[in-house]
């Protein structure tokens, strides 16, 4: 074990490019936001402040607003459309508000204060061709040196991952759904 | 989309079984543990209590534990072995405290004040057969109905996630350290 320790130790201390990192958690499992938000609690304990787009309803619920929250001097979150749930089958209204939530993603990882950007459920806006690819691969290819984004969401297009330095895919293995198990406070939402 | 929603909302109704639930994030990718800090900081919010054992120092860095600090009356933090880091190469006091966190983490499932109980590394553990598999499952198995437990780790056992109502697989698809940048703190801790 001491071995492999000290590999991964002369590994880190080898690498020496500090750079915004693009991080990409896709796949159908569990844990995509989650993890997402449990990296903008990491950052606030750090002192850094994050910026947080969510561009479907849903997987940001009461639970992590409220945490979020209590810490509004270093968090901003901006809900795409109010209550937006892609529901509307309106697709000329929900690209309008997609396009909304997108300009102030843009914004944030513009926003020199800004250290951690959350664009959650971004890539099922573009798997609905609700965005341009081009332009979101674009913009977070150019995102400044001190800035990270996390994009989270199933499906992510391969040209995403292409461009993260970072992806993990969530696979499902067991769901409790599947063994007649109702969604609970704390674990669901 | 419509047409999908009310089916999971359907589903979701239907589902009146209320059970603690056990869960599983393996794989070799990123996420395991900041999901599970995700889900501990969303039971706070929750009001609930949480228990955390460290079966490894490492993945649960100092601003995981700062963010958690901050809910004392809440949260209870319990690292196996001060600084334990498996560096020992003496597998028997390895061992012995291995056996000293798993003590700590039956009470946390009995205790009927705390509801979410994370298990961190709890894998690694059992890979290295530092604590008995049957006597882990059994435990577990028989956990109280309002106790979740989340057990992360790579290299879960099969027998652990044939016992999980909800196992996440975190595969890595792309990693930074690859492409020569360093760890920064708020993403690698």
């Amino acid at each position: 074990m001491v071995k492999r320790k000290e590999l991964h130790d002369k590994k880190v201390s080898e690498k020496t490019i500090e750079k915004g990192l693009l991080i990409v958690h896709t796949g159908t499992g569990k844990g995509k936001s989650t993890a997402a938000f449990g990296m903008a609690m990491r950052a606030i304990a750090h002192g850094q402040n994050v910026g947080i787009v969510q561009f479907i309803k849903g997987p940001w619920h009461s639970g992590e607003r409220d945490v979020l929250n209590k810490f509004p001097d270093q968090v901003q979150i901006h809900a795409v459309g109010e209550g937006f749930t892609w529901e509307t089958q309106d697709r000329e209204r929900d690209i309008e508000v997609t396009r909304q939530g997108w300009e102030t993603a843009k914004k944030l990882i513009a926003d020199p204060s800004v250290r951690l950007v959350i664009l959650d459920e971004l890539n099922i806006a573009l798997r609905y061709d609700y965005l341009p690819l081009e332009e979101v691969l674009e913009i977070l290819n150019a995102r400044p040196d001190d800035c990270h984004v996390v994009v989270t969401g199933r499906n992510a297009k391969p040209e995403l991952i292409e461009a993260a330095d970072l992806a993990t895919e969530m696979t499902l293995l067991k769901h409790p759904f599947r063994a007649g198990v109702k969604a609970q406070a704390g674990i669901e939402y």
